[in-house]
């Protein structure tokens, strides 16, 4: 056989599936939204992905499609699986990626925990909710959010009013006392089998991921028990197919609560390229080709990712090499290949070994080479 | 700075320093002999490599110009550096890696370990060499050889009389009794930096590399600081850009010998894509861009590349990925996406661990699911 696993969108997400491709010799196709997009080295067709003839025509030169974001629409989605197209993730498990107030309402029937929430369309729901909860809650658009974006703390309806022009219903949930936040990537395939990395602590900024830790420390035993299980019973419940990233609360109170969704390879498994057996993008073509996964054991006893946002304003990312190889020759430097913007995910670093301190010194320090 | 490194050539050399440039986020361009060549995913242009025009108008699109092989003639290597190009490795070194007998002249002149040899332009120097050497002798072409080509081993003139009709001289040397044949990977980039990776020993099969060990089974101390000795003398030396590998013989008597140089990223540094800190492929891009060096420390005590060549005649590599992920999970595999054809190097396969023989175990059951 050979194998075409097309990608629908042409981030940095489809991006860093290519060097897996590459070394798998499996063919990978992009389908982007410019062709100067983050992927533009496996683009094969430039077009809409809102439009069924532009992703019909992209899914027949692919055995299997899949994404580098949940924005394609439902109708779509199910239009090409009805027309027998392999679609990994499937419609029905992105919709819970997809629908914030679908996602609760599933997870809760899953018996899994998630934050105190509730379906409103009033702003006396909205109040009644805010007070009850001490005076502040989190309100959340259904679609369409992403890095801080459809979210916001309230402090009662009149916070919230313009969204209801938007949208029919909100998702309302508890403002969680959380003392950090987690991230369990797991990946499955079509057959049922999942493979677990260790769950990881992942720090934000500005609704932005900024740092991961993997391990997240002090998750020996419980934490990551509890996480291990929330992650299976979230991939096998929705039957999602590749990787999936269960975003967590661990609360102070000792409660592990499910935040949000991903299904796709995740800003949190970044380290899993230069820090495991099997990175997270080269797990998710085997995943959506429903071939054996590979080992998810970690190369280091630490690994700390820290993102690249924004970027150097007067140039590139290259344009720094010189003198960021220099200062720190043991860290995996990675370019999304995008102009820097301010607050912009442009590239990333890893770095791993036995002392935590160490290893994040040498990460942030190689990340601050490129302020 | 958008950096863009030209590669001439499209065999898997080429290839493999696709993952590396699209991580750095480094534009690359390949020569290639056809359009559907091993690195065929970063084909710009297709064309003769010993045709000026074409290599002119392909070093017009890149920074820099490296290389899959070592084949690209001398006169057009200088006229190139005569125009400007920057040619990594350049014409002054790569000369050495096109000649046999200049190279062996040149590390005689180094006064570097070689096997006993001499130019010979006569049938009666060959019978007196055999002669002197115990009635059998290797007898190389100068150029043109490669994987076993080019080279046969003597007893008379009688078994050299058609090469003299391709060449005027030819190179004789002493069929070294050796225990077993080592190689030494270097990288050296233009302002004179050298990392060294450890030394690693090489199986040949037929004149082909079967399997490479890293780090060589007892070469702790003595026979890893001769080979890392000899290794950077002839970077240093022969003024060599990118990486080098220093083909060796350890003899019964002790002795470590050069026997061949290959200036790119060869088959011994394989192991590096899964097993070093980095990659001789990523290194070679550095080095070649001048950027500094990349740390080389090992990830595991023991890797152990398997070459798969020929393949399964019955298909593709992916067809056997179900069967061989399932049996090797923790095995990493690589495709070049050639054709399958005996003897043909069409991937490989790496192996890490702490136990050299369950290491060695699992890269050679990997590579034996694609028989």
């Amino acid at each position: 056989m050979d194998v075409r696993v097309g990608v629908i969108g042409g981030g940095q997400l489809a991006r860093m599936m290519i060097p897996a491709a590459v070394e798998l010799g499996i063919d990978i196709a992009v389908l982007g939204e410019a062709d100067d997009v983050s992927a533009r080295q496996a683009v094969t067709q430039v077009g809409d992905y809102r439009d069924l003839d532009t992703v019909l025509a992209f899914a027949a030169t692919v055995d299997v499609v899949t994404f580098d974001h949940e924005h394609v629409p439902q109708p779509l989605l199910r239009e090409l699986e009805a027309r027998g197209v392999a679609v990994r993730p499937g419609a029905d498990a992105l919709l819970y990626a997809q629908d914030k107030l679908l996602m609760r309402e599933r997870l809760t029937a899953l018996g899994l925990p998630v934050p105190d929430w509730q379906r409103v369309t009033t702003a006396e729901q909205i109040d009644r909710f805010v007070a009850d909860h001490g005076g502040r809650a989190v309100l959340k658009t259904p679609r369409g959010g992403y890095d801080g974006k459809g979210v916001r703390i309230v402090h009662g309806s009149a916070d919230a009013q313009d969204w209801f022009d938007d949208f029919d219903a909100l998702l309302i949930e508890e403002a969680v006392d959380f003392t950090r936040e987690l991230a369990q990537l797991v990946a499955r395939n079509p057959s049922g089998e999942t493979v677990l990395w260790p769950v990881v602590e992942t720090v934000q900024q500005n609704g932005v991921c900024a740092e991961v830790i993997a391990p997240a420390p002090r998750s020996a035993g419980r934490v990551s028990d509890v996480a291990a299980e929330i992650a299976l019973a979230v991939a096998g419940g929705l039957g999602v197919t590749g990787v999936l990233a269960v975003e967590l609360f661990e609360t102070a109170d000792g409660r592990v609560l499910v935040n949000e969704l991903a299904m796709r390879p995740h800003n949190s498994g970044h380290w899993t390229i230069d820090g495991s057996t099997t990175s997270q993008f080269e797990q998710h073509l085997r995943a959506v080709l429903d071939l054996p996964l590979g080992l998810t054991g970690s190369r280091d006893a630490w690994s700390v990712m820290v993102n690249i946002l924004g970027g150097p304003q007067d140039g590139t990312l290259p344009d720094r090499y010189p003198a960021a190889f220099a200062a720190q020759p043991g860290v995996k430097f990675h370019s999304y290949g995008k102009t820097p913007r301010p607050g912009r995910k442009v590239g990333h670093v890893t770095a791993g070994g036995d002392d935590l301190d160490d290893v994040a010194y040498r990460a942030r320090a190689a990340a601050a080479q490129f302020d």
